[in-house]
Formats: structure tokens, sequence, C-alpha cells
């Protein structure tokens, strides 16, 4: 039972409420409907329910908070400077400046105690549920009878514009289907968005929604000042073990403001004057601001201490579970360093010319079958095409729900279904967790555009996830141009810190996957084939590993062909079409061009050196290939129905159009510069 | 009360399954498994209920049917080919081959009768629910009292993989809300998905989650052989006019083959040895491919003629409402041809630069208010951001179920909420109702990339569409990077057929409408910036249009300065500063770079000759101005949160920085280039 409700909370909610004010009219920007309609929940849930250890944010069962409508995150600001995070009341008064750690949203890495970046709707929603699956997985394999290591719950605040979104009803509709006990998200629903009441464009009833994926739903008929039934609900919702919980709570947007419940007091700083009226209303100083009353402060200053204590507790348990379980906690220990595994690498296979071909799909396939078993820590799976992404390694279980009979939670493989966004944000979830966990997922690579505001994220928060994305091109054949990338590459390269890797064979596949693996700040996007292609003489992890190389050479290369991928081996190919009329060419293969970029210059221009032409050969948009090359051949419309064969012809990606466009260009060069 | 059911009926059904099988095992490519089960709902309809004129396929006040699980295309060609639309016996045979008009997944535009591209999937339940907005919208302003003249209803068939996705949450949740009557979706419940049974991902109770949309729904438990329930169940639709409707149809996934029931019947085609099973199963001539029996042939030529008299019989209501309406039937008859109203583009604003700057979200505004009344085609909204987006025209009517009392479905005004890819979704179907709708919906462009499943539709599907995205870039200022676009402009550039337009000023704004609404064939992305601009001296409304123009010179320059958007007046100021010290410089606006590339390349080398060294200026990634700049200003890593002007300055996009670089580039031209 939580500890009764007094003045003292009013207090502190109300202080909390005033001083996200503050912050707001000090920047003359951000959004103070949000933190002033959810300060009673926030507080009732950190004052009465939530473990952490705010002088330690990395603490590994801490439960999690996401402000899933990030845009009122001065709440978690004030929140997170009363609990002893490290945020002072400077940096309260710094929101939104330049280099301030209070940004404008907020943003997982600059700000400490934020768990996730959020600002964009539905995706910090969608991470709880992926933080929710890390607790239930860590849980399962580690947790043993009467040491319960991992057992913290996630906690998510969200908004009507954030259930609205596709993205979170995917999530929701996974936490329901594995029975995410331990999630619970606390609905603002202030009955008000930008474009008015809801009633304009909102009138679905969410609950019954909610109930359909398989969660519960409780209700808070007044969560401006009822402390009580919050605190009841959140007791409640914690004590259902089988479903993930949605607490509706009624509130009125910009409490006590003169704007309030109305759509105008979603985004406009309140004025320094309506701040004092807001003040005195609240029995607070009026003449101050950022102002913290004492008592309020001791209050919160015994939270901090209590999540100290939380963490010092936590850590006797670690004691005696390194005792009664010494390899599990050696386990344990290495994943929370984010170690991996010594001499995984070595795992990796290798291949040479006279190895028979494969799709990079199947060998990546030959990668994860190699790897998996010796790292735990990678987890993932497939939106509904297993078969086809080929993801599913040998020895993969399900996570399941424990119980439902088809896996459970100890299980690595995900059947994430067809929701491709969801699946992004929810990995993006279970990389926040820590514990090491790399988290994969998998589609077509053209549909990773329906998981782009995800995939942005992933980038934007550094987190270290890895797509596998199968299909890479028009060489998916039959399936039409509905199902062939074409501008699928520029968009994920134009993209800053993701690593987009397209190898070209067995030995390139397994330097993606040592690359994925080993960039623990960068997301990386694995390109793979649907069909065979060889293993190509000179290549090799380690020249992979350098973004682009040289793979074949011959003296005084009169032109260079540079490709990505399944054209590789056709370069390859249109070179020794070339050679036969005595036209030496040099094959580079790009698999990741930003890795190549980050090599330096010397090296970049050894490999591809101005004064000799260069042809880019890539299935796919030429748009972004003339920073590299002086001619490209690829596709620059979209793609067509029919037997790969045809389309690769169609579109002059066969070794002797390539080699003639090489001609073409030799031609050209270097008048064509000027 | 329909016909009732025969023998005939069941041929009818079995011959459409097995002649999809001949397609597939032609093609050896191709989905058995949705073809085979959904042919008796598909039957029922096409049979029973559907109106539309074969023989003409663009029958306005046709039944609009769009297959959503469109990897079942064959189920529908097979049955357009009985209807008697353009796609003889040969094209069945052609079926995935190179240049045939029946493509691996339904194409618009490729095939007769195919109103949508479907095949990513949830795409075509979103677009089925846009074809009933503007059924709903056209009969609301031209239906007379006794005359409908548009009262088609919307079907669309939808499997799992349709209702797991987002993007059909966002468009279900939308259709609720408008109380969509004459939208019927028949659920091909097989229980089945690629990755196994439905219970390894999707065990939510779809039918509810439905009702809590506001939905009607429906249950047929054997959808394999029940003709009378699916008959009955969509009549109960069609009566229930205040509802869209779902019907859950209890199907076999591959009914009649051995793999039936299973994930193996999904995408595997059957060999023809089994088809020969499958046919003797069905009582049909087993030594025989391709076969359509007589009666069946005889059937169907029955529902063309029957077709033919629909359309005969609107003919003539239409004729009678000429008579009665002759203006309305004039604008009718207008907006079938697809004609703007004559003139409207003098209703363009233009701007001299003694105008005061402006944003160019609000010059939007400026246009949108200007040209709104004059094209009532043009319709669309915000996906609530209205206030910010700045989408809402004066006189702008709201869009809403009719007798909501907050609008009805006269209104030309969206409040779409915050679903950026159901908006989108619902954007190209109601483009594809044809009548000359023009949809255009707002967020901010950042925020596209939760759209990017459908915008890339747009493209492919040649929708004309209009995306008017605001806060494009770095200038949206405090909310910071996860609000802040950066990859983009070159993500959308990269696609096909899409116009990505970023004007600098007034004028270019209104050339970026004039654009956008006279590409028939292509949408537009307009990008516009928060922060004011000033009027540009040089720029024109017929420059604009260009794609890319020189908009200020000096005799001999030294240098060009090549921007977009708002960094076109910095590139302006960097000129003035160059010229200071004695560097003649030209500024080039490059509003549109697919426009400009269009031009050919002699006005491109005019514009940007090779031999002076260039500067691309753009607050956005660098990816892609390589082939327009020898070096370039813009931002390769995510944004911040400060205020803009600090941004700007941070990144380098002030005059000095540019002019400076402009010196650096100078001093190292043309030696960089060997």
């Amino acid at each position: 039972m939580f500890d009764p409700f007094s003045e003292i909370d009013k207090r502190a909610i109300n202080t909390i409420r005033v001083v996200a004010c503050d912050m707001i009219d000090s920047a003359n920007s951000g959004h103070p409907g949000a933190p002033m309609g959810c300060a009673p929940m926030a507080h009732v849930l950190f004052s009465r329910f939530f473990k952490c250890n705010p002088t330690n944010s990395k603490w590994i069962n801490r439960d999690r908070f996401v402000l899933s409508n990030g845009h009122g995150c001065t709440l978690q600001y004030v929140i997170n400077h009363l609990l002893g995070y490290k945020i002072t009341l400077n940096d309260l008064k710094n929101f939104r400046q330049y280099l301030s750690i209070t940004p404008g949203h907020p943003e997982r890495g600059v700000t400490d105690g934020i768990e996730v970046t959020t600002g964009p709707l539905g995706q910090g929603f969608s991470n709880a549920v992926g933080l929710a699956i890390a607790e239930a997985h860590l849980a399962s394999i580690y947790n043993r009878p009467g040491i319960e290591l991992f057992n913290n719950y996630t906690y998510t605040i969200v908004g009507d514009g954030c259930l609205q979104e596709g993205v979170s009803s995917e999530a929701a509709s996974m936490a329901g289907h594995f029975k995410l006990g331990k999630l619970i998200a606390l609905y603002d629903a202030n009955n008000i968005q930008i474009d008015g009441e809801i009633r304009v464009q909102f009138t679905e009833d969410v609950c019954a929604r909610f109930k359909a994926y398989g969660w519960q739903v409780l209700k808070v008929d007044d969560g401006d000042s009822d402390l009580d039934a919050i605190a009841n609900a959140i007791e409640e919702a914690k004590k259902e073990l089988s479903k993930p919980t949605l607490i509706y709570v009624r509130t009125t947007i910009g409490y006590g403001s003169k704007n309030q419940g109305t759509p105008k007091a979603h985004g406009n700083p309140l004025k320094t004057e309506e701040i004092a009226n807001v003040k005195q209303l609240f029995n607070l100083d009026p003449t101050k601001t950022f102002d913290i009353p004492k008592d309020v402060r001791a209050f919160y200053d015994k939270l901090t201490r209590k999540g100290v204590n939380y963490e010092k507790e936590w850590n006797s348990l670690f004691d005696k579970y390194s005792i009664q379980y010494p390899e599990e906690a050696k386990e344990i220990r290495r994943r929370l360093r984010g170690d991996l595994v010594k001499g995984w690498e070595k795992l990796l296979p290798r291949y040479t010319p006279a190895d028979k071909p494969m799709a990079t799909r199947k060998l990546s396939e030959c990668v994860l079958n190699n790897i998996c078993d010796a790292l735990p820590e990678f987890i993932g799976g497939s939106a509904d095409l297993t078969g086809s992404n080929l993801t599913r390694w040998t020895n993969a279980k399900d996570f399941q729900a424990t119980g439902s009979g088809i896996g459970d939670y100890s299980g690595r493989y995900f059947h994430y279904g067809v929701r491709e966004h969801g699946m992004a944000a929810v990995m993006n979830g279970m990389a926040a967790y820590g514990c090491g966990l790399i988290p994969f997922g998998s589609t077509f690579l053209n549909f990773i555009n329906y998981a782009s505001g995800a995939v942005r994220l992933s980038s934007l928060s550094k987190h270290q996830v890895v797509y596998i994305m199968t299909h890479d091109s028009i060489g998916v054949g039959e399936d039409g141009p509905t199902h062939q990338p074409i501008e699928t590459f520029a968009a994920l390269r134009a993209q800053p810190n993701l690593n987009v890797i397209r190898p070209a064979d067995g030995n390139e596949v397994s330097a993606a996957y040592y690359q994925a693996l080993t960039s623990k700040e960068t997301p990386s996007v694995l390109c793979l084939t649907r069909q065979n292609v060889p293993h190509l003489k000179g290549s090799s992890i380690e020249n992979a590993l350098k973004g682009g190389y040289i793979l074949q050479d011959e003296p005084n290369p009169k032109v260079i062909l540079a490709g990505t991928g399944s054209e590789v081996s056709l370069c390859v190919e249109a070179a020794e079409l070339l050679k036969k009329d005595n036209i030496p060419a040099r094959v580079v293969s790009l698999p990741c061009l930003s890795l190549f970029d980050s090599q330096g210059k010397s090296y970049c221009n050894k490999v591809l050196p101005k004064g000799i032409p260069i042809l880019s050969v890539e299935a796919a948009s030429t748009f972004g290939w003339a920073k590299y090359a002086h001619m490209s051949v690829g596709i620059d419309s979209f793609g067509m129905s029919a037997s790969a064969k045809k389309i690769f012809e169609h579109f002059g990606l066969v070794p002797e159009a390539i080699a003639k466009k090489a001609k073409l260009l030799i031609s050209k060069f270097p008048k064509m510069l000027f």
C-alpha cells in the first residue's frame, strides 16, 4: 500500500507545474499544457511507486519511465531535477538554449535519466513496449528462485497524439500478444489536441481498443486532483502480471492557467504575469521564479535517498546471486559492460571464390547460425517474413509469453507480425534497456520505409540495432515495383549515424555483421540480395571493413568500376570484357559509403583517385553517386514485374552494358568536367 | 434481395480458383493462398452486388474495389477478365512476365479495372477509406433530391497482414470517425500468416478493435462455401449507412490444395500435377489449363451486360440532372475532364522585394486563401497541426460526418488527426477516385517519414496529391533535432516521379502551387519554412517553374552560389559580401531539382556552367549535391535545440561563413577535380 497523500504532495505537484511554466517562459518556447496536466500522475508515480537511483541513472534494475508525449519534457526535467539526477536548477533555466542539456524534446544521451528520445509521437510508447520486452526476457533468463535480479516496471505517459499514431497501435498489439504485465501506460486523456477538441478527429473508444489488444484498462475520472485514484490504479496495474495496463486518466490540459482545457494551452508559453497568477492560485510565491519550496525539496530529497537504497539492496542481492550462480553473474557483468564474448568474431565464416554462389540473405543466415548461440544478447526476428528473410537460426527459440506453449520469455526469436514501424520502435526500446541487448529486425528492404520514423530515432538516439533487410533490389523479380527498392539506399545513406551496408559476397556479409555488432552507438542496415552472388577474388572481411576497397586491379587502369552488393560481380565481369578490348579497369567494392568516407581522404583517393574516370554501378537510384563517380549505371525510375534476369537486362545492369557505358565515360573524360 | 445461389456459382468460384493457380504455375511465381481462399467472397460480391461497367472502367459512379492483400492479384485479374475488362486470356497467361499488363501486384494505370496499386500491406485498405471519403464528399456536393449522381460503394478485401499495419489502424479510425457508411471491408480471416498461424503474433480481437473505431462488425463463419452468409452480410453492411462495416469472413487459405490451411499455401506455387488434382476435386477438367467453362463464361458475360446498363441508366440520370442543374452539370463535366477552372493561375500572388518578409508557410497560406474558393476540387487538411502548417483557408468548412454538427461531407478541410501515414494513404485513395479531386495533406516536413510507405505509392501510382510540409529545416529552432529534417530532401529527391519543391520566397511559393496543381501524374512535396524570408530580386513564378534559374548575376562570375528555400537569401547576402572583396558571384535558386534536370542539358549548363566553381547551400544533408556542385554547405549530422539563429550560425549557414567557403572553393578549383 502506498503512503497516504497530504498537502505536501499538492505543493510538489503545483511546484512542478509552475517551474515547468517558468522554464517555458524563460525560453519563450515550449509546451505548458502537458506538464501542467500530467504533473499529478507523474508525481504520484515517482513519489509512491517508481524505483530508481537518481545518483546512478544506469542502475540496471531501475524502473523505466518514458514520456511519450515528449513535448511535455519540462515535466520530466523538473521531476528529474527534484529526484536528484544530474540536472541543476541552472540547466532548467537553460531550457531549449544552445548546447544546454535540456533540449526541446527529451533526448537519450543528452539528459541524465532520459531513457529514450521522444517527441515524434507514438515512438516513446512503442519504445516502452521494447523496454518491457527486455525486462521480461532478462528476468526469464537470469532470475532464480528467490532472487529476482530483473523485475523492474516500465511506465509511460502517453497523450492522444501518441495513441493516434499507427506505430503505437502496432506496438500495443504486440504488447498485448506478449502479455507484458509489467508495462503500465498512463493515458493523459485531456480531450484536447492542436486542432481542437478530440471530437474533431478522434472519436474512437481508445479503452475498448486497448482491451481488444489484450490490455487491462483502468480509469481515473479526475486526474487533476484525485491522487488516490491515480495511485490505486497504478497499484492495481502492478498486480496484473499477465497483461499490460492502460490507465485512462482524465486530465485538464494546462491545468491552472487561463487557457486550461483548450487547444491554446498546448503550445503557447504562458506570459510571466499569468504564471504569477497561477502561482497565486496554487498558494506559491508569485514573485519568485524557478522556486522550489524547501518542503518540496526535502520531500524529493527523501526519494533520492530511497533510490540510493534500492540499488544498494539490489547490489547485495547481486552479491548473493554471484555466489550461488557465479557463471550467470559473470555473464551478466559482461553484458552490463557491453562486451561481446571474446573471440566471437572467429565464428564469422570466410569464403573463397571456389565456394558456391549464394544469396547474401542466405549468407546472412549462415552468419546467424554461426554466431547466435555464442551471442545471447543478439535477439530479434522478422516482420512476418521469416522464411524469406532467413533470420531464424537453427537453435532459435521463440520469444513468446511464458505459458503460451509456443515459446517463452527466454526465447530470442521474435515474430513481430506485419508491423515494420512497431518492430523498429520496439527494437529501439530493447536496445535502450541496456545489459548489452542488441536487437535485430527484418523485412524486405523496400518496406523499411514503413519504419522510417523509428529508424531515424535509432540513429539520433545512437541505438545499436540491426536492420537485416533482404530482397534489396530489382533482383526481387516478379513481385514487381511495389516490392523493389529504388530510392531506399539514398534515403538511408543521407541519414546521419547509420551504417548502410550492402555486402557483395560471403566475406562482405561477415564484415557487415562484424561492423553492426561492434558499432556500439550506430544502428546498421544490412542490405541483402534475394538472388545468388558469387564469392569474389579479392574480397575479405578486413577489406570490407574499410567500407570500400580495390577488389581487383590492373596496372594503369583506364577506368574504375565501383559497385555495391550484387552489382560488384557484374563489375568484375564487365572489367573482364574491357580487358579483352585492352582497356585495363579497376573494380572497387563499396559496401558501406559512410565507413569508406571515414577512412580519410588519403585512403579514399588511393581507392578512387581523381584523374581516372569512375563509373558507379548500383541497381538503384543514382542519386548521391556523383560524389564518388563521374557517371552512373543505375535506375532512376520504378522497377518492373518480370524475372530478375529480364529486369537487370532492361536497366542495363549486365556486364556488356556496363562495359559499354565505361567506354562512353572514358571517351568523355576529362572533358566532361568543364 | 440478391439472386439465389446455385451450382453455377460454385463452378465460377472454382474456376477462378484454378485459373489463378494456372497463372501462378505458368509464372512459377505468385501467391495461390489468397485467391483460393477469397474467391467465394469475391464472386459473391461481383456477381450479386458490385456495380461497374467493365467496358468503361472510368465510369465515375462505379463501385470501387480494392484488393488490399495485393499479393492475391490473380484473383482480381481472373475476375476482371471474366467481367469483361481489357484483360485477355493471353494477359492472364503472361502473369508476372516482362512488359505484361498483369504484374506481380496490382498496379493502377497498368491493368484495366485496377483502382489503386496494392501489395505493400495496409495501403489498399487505407486507399479504400479515401475512395469512400471522395464518394461521400461528391455526393454531398452534387446529389440533389431524387437524383443521386454519386452513390457508389467502396469494397475492399483485406488480410491479416493489412490489419496488422499501423497505417490501416489510422485509416480505420478515420473511417469510423467520418462514419463512412458506404465503405465495406471483407476481412479474409484465414488464421494464417507467413510466419505461421496468427497465434504466433496476432492474438488481438480484431472485431472488437473495429467496433472501438466505430465500425459495424459482421461475421461469416464459413467463407469457403456459405455463399448465402457472405451475401447476407454484404446486404446488411450496405444497409448500415452511418458506419463503415467490417465483415469477418472465416476462410481457408489455399482452399482445395493439399497445403490448404497452412502457411505453405501463401506463397508457394502449386505444381501442375497438384493443380490437376484440385481441378478434379472441383469437378473441373484436370487436363485443361486456363480453361473457362462455357457456362461460367456465360454467367459472367451477363454481368458485363448488366454493367453496361448501369452506366446507361446513370447517363440518363445525368442528362436529367443536366437539364435541372445545368451549372452543376457543367462543373461536374469540367472536373471529370480534369480541367482546372480557367484563369485560376491568375489568383497566384506575385511579390516584389518591397513586400515584407514572410515565412513560406505563411505565403502558402496566402496562396490557399487566394485559390481554394476557386478550386473546389482541391481538398485537404493537416495531421493535427493546422495552426502551424497554416493550411486552413479563410472560408474553409470542415469535412465531417453530416449530422455531426461540426461540419459535413461537403466540407473540404480535413482534420486527419496525428495520423501521417493514414493521411497520405487516404489522400492516395481520394485522388484515385477521380472527378478531378486533388487532395492535400500537411504536417512538419520531418514527419513525412512516418508516411513514406504511402508517399512512395503516390509516386508509383502517379497520384496527383500535394504534401504541404512546413518547418522544413533547422529553422524549426527550439523543438530540436527530433523535429528538424536533415536527410529528408535527399530521401524525397531520390524517389522517382515526385516534385520536391522548396521555394525561396513568395513568387516561388506561387510557382510551387502552380507546379503541384498542374502535374496531373506526379505528386508534389512543398517544403516550407517556419521562419521569415525576404522576397528576392530576380524571382518570378515563371523562373521558378524551370526548377532552377539564375536569380542574380555578375559579369564573369568567379563562383556560383546555388541554394534552395530559405538559404537562397543567405546566398544573396554572401554574394554581396564577395562583391565587396571583388569576387563576382552568381546566385542560382534551385527550388526543384527534378524539374531543373528536365529542362535539358543546354539550359542546365547555362545556369550552372561547368568550369565555374559551384557551391551548394542548403540547411540539410549534403547528400546528392555533388551532382550539381563542387562543394557544399550543409548539415551532415542531426540538428540541435536552440534558437534558429544560433543553429544557423552553428552550422555555418550564415552569409559570412558561406562567403568564406566560396573563397575556399575558388582557391581549390579546378585542381580539386583531379
